[in-house]
């Protein structure tokens, strides 16, 4: 049953998963507990060396394999996996989806091989969610852009591979030509030499001890007055002319802008697929602890209770696995998009939408299931799970960022409602969550209700009727963006403050972007039992998803009459109910994640 | 205002507490970033002896005043507070609790003074929240004791103090004489010689780096056959004679283990406000970011949008904090208690289990409260809270173990429903959540069935009537333990096996620990109320904390025809309509905590 499940989970790719698990299972890894900080980055770059000897990269044709490639690191030293991110997927990534033949043919191998590693540079001290007001500035000159830090508030911050390693940098700049800012593009700066001194003009400040990650060396950088070539502007999307005459196939400055950090996602949905393997991994130290692990005995007999027999301990741990799983068929399906849209020939921009705001989404609610789940597991396994060499402290202090990078959460799911708002126009990618409440309120509601005709939810008598459960979720989704919707317009058409429209219904705004959610990755877990050859044991894990997603929301179908107090009650029972019938199934449902067990305490 | 907040809020122990607020902001407070593991403990060690000479000790006549003393080490490096807190809350507490003159002089001095630096050992691998059926043994022999490890799961594990420093520790083991077991008593055995190596027959192990609190030399001790006196035997609740007689006050050994147990309540409580001292500290760094951070401009304005006028944020931080505020005024109640207690001429049982049950509900409460509040800040400062010079990553790592230490939360709630269910009975404390099952079927529903009549709930038109809050959460902590009753009979007298009985009810147990604690921190905030000059603001901060709880459990409320779905929905808008009337007093209220600057970033 493990080898059938493992087939399952491993999906589209699972050929590529399998030859990496053998790589995994034939080395030993290196371990990083104990390590300081130079050390464990030392460690880390060697690794790093390693995988682009082994010819690991993501910088690669198979767009989706380069993230399972990705995804497999998470299991082991989650600075590596990072690391690794900054190099191939964000600094490479950038050079291949912002740089023309140029650039490719110049500086992809060297990136490829790490001859020359790099940085992303898009972050500031100022500016982290707002990206579109970025205050680095990069002024065209005579052949020359001059890339400057205006101030504090503009230097570079948070930059992975700047603090010790890296020697170039994508740095994301507002680009001035002939007076006139034409909003953030993507430059190649160097910034150390062959001997590793920072450039002329360059500063470089080391970030120092972070609560995790502490084998990425992230940094901040300062750049004063630092002249690059005209080549240099990473040119896909918009170029500076000798005379300095600005061109670019995108005309407005806003839709080029979210045009080109669209070309970006990979990022986003790589760190998702990384936050799920930290997830499994904490899972499967936690279920198998959990397994042999005996605290007090039973009344009238000298044998002492395996923890998984507890009601609590099922409690803490199966709901939280089931969304594993339902989250892993999630990312599988958003690997797919990514691949098929970034592969296509023709671009398909509604495609590209919707593969922006699912990644939004799907990252942001994997991300937080990691933070809460490792602290889960943690907690499950006692004095023990304090241990560094048990895994899980470094799991969670490593992960505990994955809420914040590549996109604040927060932020995120109000891009995916906003989207949803909109109904995928040209704004849509307009990531301040403040533009769209004018938006909403001018033009768009009509549409918006109109496609969404009030249903009636019909009670199914059988709490596992996966039909009703997706009907319950749809219906959830469309009645609170259908009243999100309302209520904008009717606040935005009383002429109120716009921007206190928009904040007053800002946890609906978020509710609205949660909720879609759950239903996509709903639909993803289905999909995913419908290519299983054996579909038992993951339809009860599905309905174990299900159930307790109710029952974590069961104050709003109770407010909303979708469910009656009766049935509330009894969704909160048949949790616990699913959770003893999957309790001896536990152990294969952790095994099914297959992770090498040299990664395993 | 902030003035008289701070007052309120330091209570009995004002005077103390300014005395010491003093002497913080005098010293320069030492850093922990960056160090390594023998570094940081020398650091650690280093400070704690200038504590001892600057005349801390929580070896005090003043009980609540030493628990008050660790709560504002709280605010600074918490491996200190939880070095200081074993060498003299739980090495010192047990000699002083546990022993009798002889061991008291013999031995505190040097301990207050830290000539003797000291280990609680009772945790072994194999048993931690079972304490009771720890397999260490100490058995009677010509005028010694044998202390002894019998296998792997038996020594002892993550005991403070036991790696680099301690020389003395009070072991937990099962005394043995004349062929019959008395259960868990308590030894002083020296570990380490004048040289610091290990005494002959004592093993010691480092447990090597944690998740945090890398300050405190966690270690594992065996012991092989190591003989000592027989007056090393903590003797106040049961001795041994020169001929190996057996002897104590209390008959039964389950009523003595509990008591001896009962008397090391301190520690509990200690760690309760120790949580809420870095919770204190999470939100002051968390609310003056959100009060500086701008992002994203305005609609149609320049300005950007400082981070606290977002509805979102204020929703992360605004109910937290309004918590806190609750569970300080709860923790300044107990610490009372505490000292009426422990000051007692005459011993008061009714009293002690009461504020046993109380310390095992607020711990648990305050801790995870801490978790989930310091995690919150953190994500609220975004990257900038990720560096490890923002104090929020080692808050984060330091207090993670607090859920799991001094007792399992899990375990401590379950403690609290069954002191609940019956009825301060002598079992009362028997810490197995197993065997109350039999107890509460056999004889005791009757009673508590009596105790609480059906109540009607009367629906104030005032979402801010205080008494109608008061009458929420009252008339919810007897439904719930009613209804538990009344499930554990049923199943019970249908003669189902015990351990299932219990089990199936868990999440029920656990429900009625939590919301009878609930109804204790908010009449422990409505005391504090009432002893406030100003009572405005508080009133509108109770406001928001009893609000909020009952939004994050409106689910309950409305299955049980507390809540209408309207007058629900109407609680999640009066949430909001909180956070945005006490945004503009944030800063007032966090910085009443009046924590030294020196120890904020």
């Amino acid at each position: 049953m493990t080898d059938v499940l493992t087939t399952v989970l491993d999906g589209r790719w699972a050929g590529l998963k399998q030859r990496l698990r053998g790589r995994m299972a034939a080395t030993k890894p290196a371990d990083p507990v104990g390590l300081d900080i130079e050390s464990h980055r030392a460690q880390v770059q060697q690794q790093l060396h390693e995988l682009a000897e082994a010819g690991y990269s993501e910088v690669s044709d198979d767009v989706g394999g380069s993230v399972i490639s990705f995804q497999m690191l998470g299991y082991g030293d989650l600075s590596l996996m990072v690391k690794a991110g900054v190099q191939w997927g964000l600094f490479g990534g950038a050079v291949q989806m912002l740089g023309t033949g140029r650039h490719h043919e110049r500086y992809l191998p060297d990136i490829v091989s790490l001859e020359l590693p790099g940085c992303f540079a898009m972050t500031e001290t100022g500016h982290g969610s707002d990206v579109q007001h970025l205050r680095t500035t990069a002024t065209y000159d005579n052949g020359h852009f001059i890339v400057d830090t205006p101030d504090l508030s503009a230097r570079k911050d948070y930059i992975g591979n700047a603090a010790r390693d890296g020697r170039m940098a994508v740095v994301f700049a507002q680009l001035i030509t002939g007076g006139r800012d034409y909003g953030v593009h993507a430059f190649l700066v160097p910034i150390r030499d062959g001997q590793g001194r920072p450039m002329a003009g360059v500063r470089i400040e080391d970030c120092g001890p972070k609560a995790g990650l502490n084998g990425v060396d992230n940094g901040r950088l300062w750049f004063d007055q630092v002249r690059v070539p005209r080549e240099n502007l990473l040119n896909r999307y918009g170029d500076v002319a000798e005379d300095g005459t600005y061109s670019s196939p995108i005309e407005s400055d806003s839709r080029r802008f979210f045009t080109m950090l669209g070309t970006l996602v990979r990022g986003r949905i790589s760190v998702a697929g990384g936050a799920g393997s930290a997830t499994q991994r904490a899972l499967t130290i936690a279920v198998r602890r959990a397994e042999t692990r005996r605290q007090f005995r039973r009344p009238g007999g000298d044998e002492e209770v395996v923890l998984l027999d507890y009601l609590a301990h099922q409690r803490k741990l199966l709901p939280a696995l089931a969304t594993t799983y339902a989250l892993h068929f999630a990312q599988e399906e958003l690997v797919g998009m990514l691949h098929e849209v970034q592969s296509a020939q023709v671009p398909d921009e509604r495609a590209q939408r919707q593969l922006e705001s699912r990644a939004a989404g799907i990252k942001a609610v994997a991300t937080w299931h990691a933070t809460s789940t490792i602290q889960t597991a943690r907690e499950a396994c006692g004095g023990s799970g304090y241990l560094a060499e048990n895994i899980l402290p470094g799991l969670k202090a490593d992960t505990d960022v994955f809420t914040t990078f590549e996109g604040d959460n927060t932020v995120l799911l109000q891009l995916v409602a906003k989207g949803l708002l909109t109904d995928y126009r040209d704004n849509f990618a307009d990531l301040s969550p403040l533009a769209t409440a004018r938006l909403v309120a001018e033009q768009l509601m009509g549409a918006v209700l109109e496609r969404l005709p009030a249903r009636q939810l019909v009670e199914s008598s059988d709490l596992r009727d996966r039909s009703w459960h997706r009907q319950l979720f749809q219906d959830r989704e469309e009645h609170v963006l259908a009243g999100l919707a309302r209520r904008l317009r009717a606040a935005a058409s009383a002429s109120a403050d716009p921007f206190d429209v928009f904040n007053d219904a800002q946890d609906h705004v978020l509710r609205a972007g949660r909720v879609h959610i759950d239903r996509l990755v709903l639909d993803a877990f289905v999909n995913g039992i419908d290519r299983s050859p054996d579909k038992d044991l993951l339809e009860q894990v599905c309905d174990l998803y299900v159930l307790s997603t109710v029952e974590a929301d069961r104050a709003w179908f109770l407010e909303h009459g979708r469910l009656s107090p009766a049935r509330a009650k009894k969704v909160v029972v048949e949790v616990n109910t699913l959770g003893k019938q999957l309790r001896p199934h536990a152990t294969t449902l952790v095994n099914a994640f297959a992770i090498p067990e040299q990664y395993l305490p």
